[in-house]
């Protein structure tokens, strides 16, 4: 609130009001930093984690060597790879748990890639990648590595040096920042390669035209401030809420499978298929819920989830399949709600999916 | 606040939070549309200005034909001309009063042209282009026609559909509004060729990806609801206090020529060249009055301002002024005290100067 209301100025302005705002950009710059383990000077402000992957996937000058995503991807890695022309794009598999292939990954890996853009983890599923892996293996073609870590910071440990990630998309508004900011936090071999998007006025280095969005980037600073500390605290206690929850749907819904179920997945995040019960279905019957089939983010809806088919789910499966977050103000009695809330629709769907209703 | 505190969701989730969202987006889009008189659906939120004019430059599918922007155009129009590879760019001179030079518009144009980008007032100086006539005879020759209106918005009558603009560059934070939002509105034929600089979850139908800034793009519709309303009612006392701030340098300090001064201008902008006096160490030499040489984005400070030497100036002349912006909480008092800091500064410096005392 006082950098939207009192000291307001133009943090490129050289007078009194500038040089304020301009010195809270600075402590955010070093919190965002301090939160994932780089340099204050390594970290990019961006409008969002989509304008940061489009700079890493579609900014980089990997001097005309080919680019690697994983298959299971946020669009906004994804999109940006398929409207790249001069670069070749190719697909890094994940298996039928949602985990990158790392033998895929390793024969897919020559002297002609440049970048590999896999993330830490998946927004749908929260399965977890196994970062460091990827790193090594990456490193050791002379590719440069960009991990999407929106969903990760805060949820478990992310240490950008301890990992050896070249690149890392950090998102405020998914750790209880305002929305309209994130970053793009670039070792010093990556920035030297990353060129810009947005053209102007040369701010953040040149790196992102724009006058900068202060009250934003100093409540980002803040919440990074809070993910390292409470956030990662409260995730013992999240976890037990999900367990709760799938146990809760397999008992009061039954033939309830747990998409990414056998990976190492965020404390937050639980994907459920629930077999025979149509999931646009479920969602209406259990209006109460809060609950989505897939990513928001999503530029169709009609499509089934890009995540789900890499993991091997057919139409049919992907369309019995819902996602559901918790967040730090999650208490029992709301997984007892949802459970109650989905499970009694489910059992409605599938009463008249299998009476041959037309729904 | 409320898009802060309460109605927090993502307007692209289904579920009842994304959908107070989205309501809300709607409503501040029918607001900015109606402060520049085009239809809801014709504008695109963006992160700011410099997004817009990067993706009206450099967004738009012109079939290979080339592009003008004008001389003293801000520099997120200027870089992202320079920036494009696949156009031809030429630049549009202005007269030494600021003004475009129609006759050389005129002379450029011709059928391998596709985008005339040309600002509605300048940044630096105020001075306003004949916006109307340019829209004709860029149209004359098959042409878009983008104006970059940041500037202008609230502080002059401008109505795109009057005015025959294909495509206006806006933003929220100049009209009093939050930073980090801006808008381009665009013509349903400008739509048709204007392509997304930034890809992923196809947000803002497909134009702009990433999650909205809700709360920014709320605050910039009501901005734009004031700045219709009060903020044009403002401008004759502003425009005599300019006045005032003008003819009180000319009477204190002496020597003083107020570049674009021939030309209809902003009445909040007044840019004074001060003979003799170096502007940056006026500025040192004032330090409560909160003035700049050029733009706060400029990626060089080292550098002349383009927009005075595309006026004639050259370096001397353009290191003499300084730029005076007045707003709606600008008083007569203020006024007297910038007179009195800079007359006094400006005396003392040209002293110093005449005794060839090094700065």
């Amino acid at each position: 609130m006082p950098a939207f209301e009192i000291d307001f100025g133009n943090p490129s302005s050289t007078h009194g009001h500038g040089s304020a705002a301009m010195d809270m950009m600075d402590a955010a710059r070093a919190q965002v930093a301090s939160c994932i383990g780089c340099r204050a000077r390594d970290v990019v402000f961006t409008s969002g984690a989509t304008e940061a992957n489009n700079m890493a996937v579609s900014g980089l000058d990997t001097g005309g060597r080919g680019i690697l995503v994983g298959a299971t991807e946020h669009s906004s890695v994804l999109e940006p790879a398929r409207s790249v022309k001069e670069k070749s794009v190719g697909y890094v598999p994940v298996g039928p748990d949602g985990v990158t292939d790392l033998d895929g990954l390793e024969r897919m890996l020559d002297d002609d890639v440049g970048l590999v853009s896999i993330m830490a983890a998946n927004s749908e599923t929260g399965v977890i990648q196994p970062v460091a892996e990827i790193a090594r293996i990456v490193h050791e073609c002379g590719a440069l590595f960009h991990c999407d870590a929106v969903q990760a910071i805060g949820k478990i440990p992310f240490g950008m040096d301890g990992l050896c990630v070249d690149m890392v998309t950090l998102s405020s508004h998914k750790i209880y920042g305002p929305k309209g900011c994130g970053a793009i936090a670039a070792t010093r071999e990556a920035r030297g390669m990353l060129r810009p998007i947005i053209h102007g006025g040369g701010q953040e280095e040149g790196m992102r035209s724009g006058t900068p969005n202060v009250p934003a980037i100093v409540g980002f600073g803040i919440a990074c401030d809070i993910a390292a500390a409470e956030g990662l605290a409260d995730m013992p206690k999240q976890a037990a809420l999900r367990d709760m929850f799938e146990e809760g749907m397999e008992r009061k819904a039954g033939d309830v499978i747990v998409n990414g179920g056998g990976a190492k997945r965020l404390p937050n995040t639980s994907n459920i298929r629930i077999r025979g019960a149509l999931a646009d279905a479920v969602m209406v019957g259990a209006r109460g819920v809060e609950v989505s089939t897939g990513s928001a983010c999503s530029s169709s809806a009609i499509e089934p989830s890009h995540v789900l088919t890499a993991m091997g789910l057919d139409r049919d499966a992907a369309g019995e399949s819902i996602r559901v977050s918790l967040g730090r103000p999650t208490k029992e009695r709301d997984i007892d709600a949802a459970v109650s809330g989905l499970a009694s629709a489910s059992r409605f769907v599938r009463g008249k999916m299998a009476g041959g209703v037309a729904l």
